[in-house]
């Protein structure tokens, strides 16, 4: 599963088959969650009106009305569907027509008990919220595809169908009975014996020797520190149990509309998906992103995400879901001043994506979501949300032609990967504050304010199309992961990681010498003494600049090529970065700036450039296709240097040498 | 159920039957809890003297007794119970004498699990604390009317019996099967149709839809947010319930002792009963109440407590526990200092109790709540705390003739409801830093300082009677509620309404545009744009003062009188505070010296005069029938300006035109 | 169970049988837990290597090894344990054998669901942990009888042997149905009948009186606080039941062995066992001891915990695991700086230590435990821990013949108590921030850094042997506990007490007066009026210092002696110190240095005196047998006095009137 040598964007086999452009048709998806069983018919027509109004193209149908759908067990009930189909179709709009497998209706739950979950306390989730289905039940799964099937058989040919979207946001886990027979079955596939199992696991630790398979359960309560390789595998097999779920589905229904494509929507850098995986399923990958508005790194983090989820579509992508205003599931869930709206949406369109959706078309007025926002909140059409979406939908309308199925060149690479991820996570390990996707995020801040911009890859994968790569943080590598790494750095790439990288193999077992000893000898590492984790709040001096969260006491090789030494404390003097060639190792987490700093340097002597020079503080750029992007993230006005002579595709007038933003301000510039 | 145009004091139906009148008759009832089955019958003797000597002239009996009453199924023991009846009678000490349902003895949970109740989470609560009974057991139900009706049929008639005091601080959920039985007729009784039922629910949302009753839950563990309605109706279900527990036995003793009154203690300001509703059931109305000695808002937080209560019971009510020392809850307990358990206990008396009685008369040595003070300390007859509740018993005997029976007038009243606290409360909304006591206690506050004396009311209770209403935060308002908002303004009352109010209507349902329609009307609201809740710690700049925990963007009607707008920030220039003739909106939390500011403007102009002006900070007036009590919550002496020569009651002694008090002094004066 | 007039160290009747002299023959021990099956048999001769190479003589194996000795259920595989068993043998190198019945293998849990626990709430703890067994499942208790008859008979003569180990670190608690049944009969044991029961537990209050014995249970979830005396006696039935199983194991190895001591390790100040009750039943203390390195009192935690052990052990005991480096159980785990190994090891020798060992040999690469550090790092021989292990070895082999089987004398006990600690530490008590350990450690610390050497004693021993006893805490004390302080003042010693000291009897039953009235009558207390705890962070006024975490109101008798007052507040000028002879009450928790004045002060006025004057700051010295040691735990080098002309064993020089130490340096001085 290693790369095959094509360019970044086209590492992965090119599938056949039907893909976002076939829904897009040269035209930006815009539109959302549309529940249309919460509202009188009568709405539905004021509903249609307003979307027209506001350029909307696009709905999503059905993603929770299996109730509505099956009132009681085996009945249907289709008539109201019919009804909104054929209305949107009339209207010109499409339709992304969702399974409602994610909330099974009260009466699957009351006759079949064994299709709810369970948690590792052995607690029931019970129905009355969502998601209350187990991925591990033959019942769920049987009830799952029937409606499923009679669906895509009635909607598979219907003209406004434009996609098909799995379930919702796949999150479930189950540590029940059925789970753990299925667990077991999964772990059978994976080491075929006993003894296999066993040695991954590190069983001969705390007398966990399995002697037959029925012994084996999910990591459920226990007295103290469980297994960490059980838990990893139990990890790896709901993200499995979740894919099966989502392929059946995605197969009834690609066998009534081959020409449709499917997707399911990711939760943005979701810890419980391996997307890399899923996304080789999906025609279409799409994403939900709701960064805080009160984030001061909110359009960085959403940037990370656009450019995971971008990497992850080798190619533009969808963003199924956001908030027009606020969410409800934060402590404090804030508002969207006015124009962050756009300026995330245009952002993301920047990044990649050819759909900007919400959940959801109209604020409910009842039940668990009713103070999320919605494209028409409760203020209703004369309220600022709504004439802000408007006032986007138009624009996205004016520069849908140009930009839909463009892509983005990148010259960095990140590396990034679930089971590390997963391994790493765990308790027992010699630090709580050492968090994966903070970890992960500062690095992709330091390149995001360099302006370089990044595409996220597997471990495993071809990096030759990068000018330099940086690994965050990889606790675990496989050896085709290391051999990679090695081979990029031996043919001429510039490769920078951090701390904690490399420690483990694939079963989470320590490497000899604490790290994998290729990758010493690649940064020149002669010893790894011993790690010093940082409390929280804590720095360690460096010679130029100070970490946080880590430290460790390495004694280097003597042919180091350089060195950057901490300074004073007990690891005074020994290297806190190294570097041999073109290879770094950073043992530290530096602050901001200084891995800023650090990065701009190796990219630089890498031959990586930033999109534009000279930005001033808040400006973001980024080229997609032949377009420029220029976006003022702060609540002031800028004049920002653009090279040439441009034409404003927004504005529809000419810039010369500079183009001037408003507080959250957006150029989309064409040469 | 609206307001039937009487005065604020007399808005309910005037009911027939026994009274607390006739448990005080002319004495304030002085004494408490006393568990004697503790203590060997050499101390019983010991108690009668030191009560005596205290002015003791009310216990509570058998609050805890079942199991001494009923040692095993079917037994009794009523021996001891009989001599201690004779041996109040005696001492001419009256009995509250309680039902000991609150805690069953042992052998019930062992023969009969099901009056057990459950968690949420499935968790049976065991016997060997407390209130380990299901309400919605029959099993229970049926034990515990067999010993209250043997109870009631042995002591009905007895001479030292004044007051029935039924289970105690009723309190328990219970999420099991023969709950979620009754809860689903309760639905039943509620809804009558399953389609009312999923219309209320809005169970189109998530594909909630149910199909028959037996599929509907209490609110359960569940994967993610519950519904909201579900959650509404089950705490209205628990508060009914609880009801329907106390009514059955309260009915028993009623059929065999008529003349005599009865009660169940309340919890101060807590959100399982609805208070309003139980009142209406109950002939006494009795509180326990227990501020931080350390809170420095500890006697507003009491007066709040006192008002309400008051004000549940159309006049005079009963102090049923309170702390002659520390409490044994909370992380820290702190005792009372010298003086503050007097003044407190004066505070209630103000502020209508002619009842003042403590849990518990001696201080437990065993049990959970041995560090729990009693008004015997654990040192005995010389400890201080003993002293000073002998002190305070002479003074209460001073002034008992006096006091009982009077009322207290107020012009302000303060609305607050439990179907909109329970609404408000709960997960999903826009933050969680809102806290309805909080807030309802600092609008109390803003008063309270001011010296307005204040009724609480319901909403939908005639409010003809008050200059001024206002309304600190009601989230869910029912239509009769808005209607009788607007018609008290309409015929010139002066409304004051804090943020978040009229949102939601009783199924919890968002009203069109975020805030009903015709209270938009009212206060000159175009457009409510947007909640814009503050985080914790944060404020907003208004013009002449900040805000706290929340803000709104809203959009003035044309006609508005008169607004006070934010200054800076995304709401600069809005209206944080909005007035169209006497109806005012307040968008914000103001910080308390500009709410006091505000709703002092708002009394003056609408007519509500303070008690005393020109009282130093710290002091504290009420005027209760003909007395004016002047209390002084300061550590420091002070001397408080008094209208004219009035009598002191305590002290026997004449001031003219000022009193000077000691710390924490109190003045009882008479004209 | 008073003490019999022995002398401090001996003050247990002497035992026959094997003790740790046995084991150490001169040497001491030093190694630690092995663990080879986690590793190939080539690993194995490699480590042996590295083991003669660090002086490593003594290792324990099997502690978690049952999966492997019993695979299947009834199966045996001892082969690879004899090959080790004489491997060890033939490098020279003790045994200490584990029973492996910490952790069952997943076939019991699977065929026995009765062997696994259950916690208070319910939830099963299931294997894929350790330690998951209940103590009191017959069927467990059977197993574990097995596997250790049939380990005992094939390894009771082997010359390898040299003590056993029984299970690990003791410390499930049970609540299931089967625990249930044994605390009933246990309870019948302690009480005999239902009445001395319900009498005990104070069931009168909140009708909790029992009619059957089968209607007791364990402490369960509950709806609000739980009997307390219920819940103590859950403690002691723990305690005891864990030592039942303990004593069945050691019974059945001393069969095959009478010559072989045996242990059980100790968790350092751990709340679940009664280890003074359990060392009686021991042949060898031992203890497990993990200060943080980033603890700036980490080495006082350490004395404290040695100072502990020598006293259980009456004499030598063993350090069973230490940490060579960083655990992996805390929130941040941090490596130990070079030379604290050293430092601390030497500590614990000086304090008395035979024994020096490590969990465990070598780090392993899987498993819960594989970032807990070995002797062999993952660094592997050349890495920075191994060197340091390998040094220490070398001189504790210098220093072995002349330390082993030496005491320490000291003049000053301290009083230490499970059942006091058990009680004091529950629900329901005045404050949450009074922490028992932190007031033990406290009062330690006070003596400690006044170089001060202490033991610790029961509160029942013969305290004769001392000049000064003092009392951190001990909220309950029994009858003959009173009896024994209020002779050993009366017999001239001196006392002093800290605050809650003799609340309560040995049922948590509150003693009239708040306080027993013969230490009241001692200290010269004439009423203790209240109790004020104080809130976290708050300090209260004394004449000359600060007090913490306490006060209380308390009346002089007019015959006390000398005290010191608090200052300002409700407490201004009542005692918080009170003396009368030579008894002392501190009613509060000094801040540290007027604590160690205090004691100072009465150590000074009883005789007893530090064991070297004028030793800088951050320095310990430490005599035992006639050997002086003096340990620098400051990163500073240091110039401390020494008396006379002594011999430092570790250098193999002389050194008069001072001794030059490095930074963590050490002395071993002989005279």
């Amino acid at each position: 599963m290693t790369g095959h040598g094509q360019q970044p964007n086209q590492q992965f086999a090119i599938r056949k088959g039907p893909a976002l452009s076939d829904a897009t048709r040269g035209r930006i998806l815009f539109g959302g969650d549309y529940n249309p069983e919460q509202w009188p018919e009568e709405t539905w027509l004021e509903d249609v009106r307003l979307m027209k109004d506001a350029g909307v193209n696009s709905v999503t149908l059905g993603v929770f009305s299996w109730a509505k759908l099956e009132p009681a067990p085996g009945q249907r009930d289709f008539a109201w569907l019919d009804r909104l189909m054929d209305l949107m179709h009339d209207a010109g709009i499409g339709v992304v027509l969702a399974t409602p497998t994610a909330s099974p209706p009260p009466w699957l739950g009351r006759l079949h008990p064994d299709t709810l979950p369970r948690d590792a306390d052995g607690r029931v989730e019970h129905w009355g919220g969502r998601q209350h289905f187990s991925h591990s039940s033959a019942t769920y799964r049987r009830h799952a595809a029937a409606i499923t099937e009679d669906l895509a058989a009635r909607y598979g040919a219907h003209p406004a169908l434009t996609m098909w979207h799995i379930n919702n946001e796949y999150c479930t886990s189950d540590y029940g009975d059925e789970a753990a027979e299925r667990f077991r079955r999964w772990l059978q596939d994976r080491y075929g014996t006993l003894d296999a199992l066993n040695t991954a696991w590190g069983t001969a630790f705390w007398s966990q020797g399995y002697d037959t398979w029925s012994g084996i359960l999910p990591p459920r309560h226990a007295h103290y520190l469980k297994n960490p390789t059980q838990v990893l595998d139990f990890r790896r097999f709901t993200s499995d149990m979740l894919l099966e779920c989502y392929v059946a589905e995605r197969d009834i229904v690609r066998r009534h509309s081959p020409h449709i494509p499917v997707t399911s929507n990711f939760m943005p850098l979701w810890i419980g998906q391996d997307a890399w995986r899923w996304a080789e399923e999906e025609d279409v990958v799409s994403v939900d992103l709701y960064p805080d508005p009160r984030d001061p790194l909110g359009a960085q983090q959403g940037a990370l995400v656009q450019d995971m989820t971008r990497s992850q579509a080798r190619g533009p992508w969808m963003l199924m879901e956001q908030a027009a205003g606020p969410v409800n599931w934060r402590g404090v869930n804030h508002p969207k001043p006015r124009g962050l709206n756009r300026l995330w949406s245009l952002q993301a369109v920047a990044r990649g994506a050819d759909a900007v959706c919400y959940f959801q078309w109209r604020q409910s007025r009842q039940g668990a979501e009713k103070f999320h926002s919605g494209m028409v909140s409760h203020a209703g059409e004369q309220g600022r949300t709504f004439q802000e979406v408007k006032q986007l939908g138009a624009e996205l309308a004016k520069i849908g032609a140009e930009v839909t199925g463009s892509r983005l060149e990148a010259d960095v690479a990140i590396l990034h990967d679930w089971h590390s991820w997963w391994a790493g996570a765990q308790e027992g390990r010699l630090s709580t504050e050492v968090d994966h996707p903070a970890v992960l995020g500062a690095w992709h801040r330091a390149l995001w304010e360099a302006h370089l911009t990044t595409d996220f890859t597997r471990p495993e994968h071809d990096l030759s199309g990068y000018r330099l790569v940086v690994v965050p943080q990889l606790y675990l590598l496989t050896d085709p992961a290391i051999e990679n790494l090695l081979t990029y750095v031996r043919e001429g790439g510039t490769l920078v990681c951090g701390f904690l990288t490399g420690v483990a193999d694939e079963d989470d077992r320590v490497r000899p010498g604490g790290m994998d000893g290729r990758l010493r000898e690649l940064f020149g590492i002669r010893t790894l003494h011993e790690w010093w984790p940082l409390d929280a709040g804590e720095t360690a001096e460096c010679d130029g600049f100070r970490g946080t969260l880590w430290s460790e006491e390495i004694e280097a090789a003597t042919d180091a090529d350089e060195t950057i030494p901490y300074k004073g404390g007990e690891l005074d003097g020994l290297p806190a970065v190294l570097r041999r060639g073109s290879a770094w190792y950073v043992s530290t987490l530096p602050e901001p700036d200084a891995l800023k700093g650090l990065l701009t340097r190796a990219a630089a002597e890498a031959g990586a450039r930033p999109v534009v020079d000279g930005l001033p503080a808040g400006v973001e750029a980024v080229r997609r296709g032949e377009l420029l992007f220029v976006l003022n993230h702060g609540r002031e006005p800028v004049t920002v240097p653009v090279p040439g002579t441009l034409h404003d595709l927004l504005t529809d007038t000419s810039v010369t040498g500079e183009v001037r933003l408003d507080r959250y301000g957006v150029a989309v510039l064409k040469p």
